[in-house]
């Protein structure tokens, strides 16, 4: 059996272990703060995150920062989206009481731990992970030295809080992967402080962007989260469909067309062969027409408490504050243990 | 003029503004806790520390414990090698008023910087840092990826406390340039927050060490600050010298002789020639006696001063709680205006 299907088969397991014991549990996960939250987000992380929330697991979120340049010079516009990322995870109904959100350059000794994390794997490790080899071809730029030891900040990110489960797609395995052989050696080095996470394979379904392509910000084709509703009508009204009548649901060949159908298919919860087939012969206009209000009806909700949070600047900023100082409080606690596994307590 | 020359011209230039301007200059300096203290470290860095100290300079004396494992897997006795160092510093005159002494591990902020300033160099960069090849080469092992980024803990160490001097050998110099163009990319990027801090040629003497090679614990060739007089009676008589009777000043033909003449002459304060001719046809067992009473004669006052300090365990302690306290709030103050310069302030 490959790696994918045992992690996938144990996946299973976890379900069942989450549910019966989920204080036995603590998740990371996170973000990139390089722009807004778009549905993408919202489909692909945040409802499983609301997921884990209801089971009772406790969760940190990690609001990257200093991920953001890894692959470019600055990070602009980042206080914005750090604080528009809370919104929406609030919006969404994340409790903060149950999940820690926080900021990754507020934590001065979850950042520590890539120092003594770097001893414990070789350059050659680094230049194998597949994301640093993916990054950097698409980057087109010099490896930087904070985007090679990506999967160490990585590693750092999960076991600061003793993370011991990880929401994932089925290609980020081997980010898990390199951050069970650092806790491993750490744990065999020193002394047993980290337990060595596992990968929570996610069945989220992928959510196009509007062109087809995956969705995202530097693509142009998402739709953020935190948009109005006739910004959103009017992003659809411009995507690029065809001059065909008849709505069918054929993603090769129909790349815009199949993306409209798979967004409102999941701002419906219908599937979008069932769309197509009501739409019948009406048209792009009419598909177009469809899925803004399929998309706008979904976020109305959670643009309305979107909306009132914001309305309160001090309200993200004293969320962040307190998840911060949760987060440092984790971190001290567990650099302390690898200062007396590692004997500089002096 | 090349680059060392046009160096070794500035630091003339730095002794004078320093003797003029002590206040504006900030010292960083340190050590591997990889052992005790030796004769090598007093001539070759101790004394231009104290000399700077007499100056009214303000320094930090960074132990760098996370770096003993750049090139090997465990930090073994690094508690005692900490606490010795300490007591060896405040022996030889430190005063921990103006001298900062801390240990790297203690300090989370300086070891965030990491971070951003990985993001501002290539991989390509960090392998071209010659230190970063030769204890390559030295150590035998896969580069790990503490060692590959050495050049940027290295920066860190320096401008986390706006260290604007560095005193170091000649062969140290590519280090600093490394520091330079890290601080000047980050003022360049975001906005001034660091100085580009500039070497200090010292002219220091190579201390041999007792079988002519460079005196190094891994060696076995050293002389501990902390020996008794009877234990370095006995390392000085278990060298291996010569049979000729006559003792000359030869360090190529006579590296054995040589080196116990350099000992002894540094300790007395004279050349090593005229203690030879002094000794002369009396052969290496008088040399042998000769160099034990001198670096005894030398180090009575400091061993006896060490033995002291060594009589109140808590003191050593106390020194490290304060400078560590000391390099947190420096630290802390740093990352802030980094913080405040990248946007990242929440």
């Amino acid at each position: 059996m490959n790696s994918f299907a045992t992690t996938q088969l144990r996946s299973t397991e976890l379900a069942q272990s989450i549910s019966e014991a989920p204080q036995n549990y603590r998740v990371l996960t996170g973000e990139r703060p390089t722009g807004p939250l778009h549905l993408g987000h919202f489909f692909g992380s945040i409802v499983e995150r609301l997921r884990l929330q209801r089971a009772g697991v406790e969760s940190f979120v990690i609001l990257a920062d200093y991920q953001v340049i890894t692959d470019r010079d600055l990070m602009p516009h980042v206080r914005e989206f750090v604080h528009g990322a809370v919104l929406d995870y609030l919006a969404a109904g994340m409790d903060p009481e149950q999940t820690t959100i926080f900021t990754h350059s507020s934590v001065p000794a979850l950042n520590q731990l890539m120092l003594p994390f770097l001893s414990l794997v070789t350059e050659a490790e680094l230049h194998r992970n597949p994301t640093v080899k993916a990054e950097l071809a698409a980057s087109g730029r010099a490896l930087s030295g904070l985007l090679l030891t990506y999967p160490v900040h990585q590693a750092a990110d999960i076991l600061f809080c003793k993370g011991n489960l990880v929401p994932v797609g089925k290609d980020n395995l081997p980010h898990i992967e390199m951050t069970r052989v650092i806790a491993r050696r750490f744990n065999e080095r020193y002394a047993t402080v980290f337990p060595e996470p596992e990968a929570l394979i996610t069945s989220t379904p992928e959510v196009p962007g509007l062109d087809g392509r995956k969705m995202s910000k530097s693509y142009g084709n998402a739709i953020s989260l935190g948009m109005s509703p006739d910004e959103t009508a009017q992003v659809i009204r411009r995507t690029t469909t065809d001059a065909e009548r008849r709505i069918t649901f054929d993603p090769q060949s129909r790349p815009g067309v199949s993306a409209l159908l798979s967004t409102a298919a999941l701002c419906m919860g219908e599937a979008p062969e069932v769309i197509a087939e009501r739409i019948g012969d009406s048209g792009s206009g009419a598909l177009k027409q469809l899925t803004a209000e399929a998309v706008n009806d979904f976020l109305a909700g959670h643009r309305e408490r979107r909306s009132e949070l914001a309305g309160d600047p001090g309200y993200v900023s004293q969320i962040l504050k307190r998840g911060n100082e949760r987060a440092n409080h984790e971190a001290n606690q567990t650099l302390d243990e690898v200062r007396m596994a590692m004997g500089t307590n002096y």
